[in-house]
């Protein structure tokens, strides 16, 4: 059985951390997944406390799903991809913490996103899942484009096709606008009978409640709706502009991801559509790459000064 | 001095409670105001402590106003309009209150903003503050339209103003839609001087922070900024359906409140900006005539029941 004492087999943990979830993967040192985990919102911007519980949780889930729960966090090399520490403060927080594991490497999302996507980090993506955001690193200059939250930014997310479509369902049934299919989707997902009842449903609800209502928009709109098919449109329009300005800095590859990808990619300009490529494995995955690659810097620094 | 044993000099308190601020007016029994009084957030939406402390703030500051110190909340027949209360759920929380009044008479901040504009039940308001809402009554049959909160309804709202605002400067600065006038105007009123630092200041900001940012769109919009111009169109094209559905009612008279009357009316369409009447009186005031009107009710069934 595997043990952390043993030396040539270091075991690499990747997190992966958002605004639904908190996704663990733990990997040996032959690059071999050997457990997963998930647990809630990873996302500091959501709280310093749940971030760092779904952390740790999510990778003692790994570990246990690995049959190494006797195996202590503090063996662990992580890397650490998060949403959200591209801004300083929560960057400067993150990196404050005082986490369980052997040692730590940090970035956000994106870059462990396009390490996993590409294997490098040469290389552009566009995320829509809950949130939005573009991301290019070329020759280590990064770019962001987008993001920015909920309900001020990540246009085309989920969260945002889910508030576009209640916004519009409720002038609908205002009598402001013409009604709509999504109307009664919209009843029928919340479980209510009236525009009270959903007002009283959705009442300081955040993004990742409305990202549950983004499918309805996407089955409406396939069926003919105008007011889902306008919504749509717009998203697409924006997902095609973030394509374009990622495409500017001339990344080895594009790919899409996040859990909108399959219904958005064939409303994108179908030029854009043929240069989008798979991605090669998930963030997760992403944020073992940046462990290691940091490791690897720090082990050719000590080898320098030890010369 | 007047006491509250005094039969012949009732007072009444009229509250209107807001999502920005609760307003307090007491009236004597000849309809004269005697002292005002304004404290924080009166809607119950923003929390049940929050709004209740408000009403009584600022009944207490409307007394000192009055000169009138030393009478006690006991003695008030008060009439409080509150946002919010138009659902089941706060309308019942809020009637649940062991409030400190010798009678309160609870009604949703629409209906007393309607008696106030008209000094009769008859007619029809539209309001843009922080929020947004038509509402009719004609007849007795009460309608209301739009409101519903925000971000996801409040269409026209100073919240709405400035949440476009804030979008598509995002956008703007993000390089994805032309470059607008209210890039410079929001980095400036937001004391920031980088797209990261807008994120930081508005993360997690209610209604009334965004609030405060309508009148640059309105500003930049009579400079002639295309994207401040489509916003300023599309809030005034909800304003105008707005009025045309309330105007199907037949009410008596329409009226225009709330903070952002004076930079909207000038957008709507022309042939409804004269069918707009100037409101008599504000809605506090309307809260006094719904505690008059409701007091006389009271008494004439008395008077029956003893007859």
């Amino acid at each position: 059985m595997f043990t952390s004492s043993d030396n040539n087999n270091t075991l690499f943990l990747g997190i992966d951390g958002g605004g639904s979830k908190c996704k663990a993967i733990v990997m040996n040192d032959n690059d071999e997944t050997i457990g997963t985990g998930i647990s809630g919102p990873g996302n500091p911007l959501h709280g310093f406390e749940q971030a760092t519980n779904s952390i740790k949780e999510s990778a003692k889930l790994a570990l246990k799903d690995a049959g190494l729960a006797d195996v202590e966090l503090s063996s662990l090399i992580a890397g650490v991809g998060l949403a959200g520490v591209n801004l300083p403060v929560l960057f400067d927080q993150m990196k404050a913490w005082q986490h369980p594991f052997k040692q730590m490497f940090l970035a956000h999302d994106l870059l462990i996103a396009c390490l996993g996507a590409h294997h490098s980090q040469n290389g552009a993506v566009i995320i829509s899942g809950t949130g939005s955001c573009g991301f290019s690193c070329v020759d280590e200059k990064e770019v962001i484009v987008g993001g920015h939250g909920f309900p001020h930014g990540d246009k085309a997310s989920g969260a945002w096709f889910g508030l576009q479509a209640t916004k519009q369902v409720l002038l609908s049934l205002d009598g402001i606008i013409e009604s709509s299919l999504m109307n009664d989707m919209l009843l029928n997902k919340l479980a209510c009978s009236s525009t009270i009842a959903i007002v009283e449903a959705i009442a300081g609800k955040k993004a990742t409640f409305y990202a549950q209502l983004a499918n309805l928009v996407f089955d409406a709109a396939e069926q003919g709706d105008k007011v889902a098919l306008a919504i749509v449109e717009e998203g697409a329009e924006y997902i095609n502009s973030l394509a374009r300005t990622l495409l500017t800095r001339k990344p080895v590859r594009l790919s899409m991801l996040g859990g909108l990808t399959l219904r958005l990619k064939p409303w994108l300009d179908k030029d854009l559509q043929v240069q989008l490529s798979d991605p090669l494995s998930e963030p997760e995955v992403g944020a073992v790459l940046l462990a290691r690659q940091e490791l690897a810097k720090q082990q050719g620094l000590n080898a320098q000064q030890s010369a």
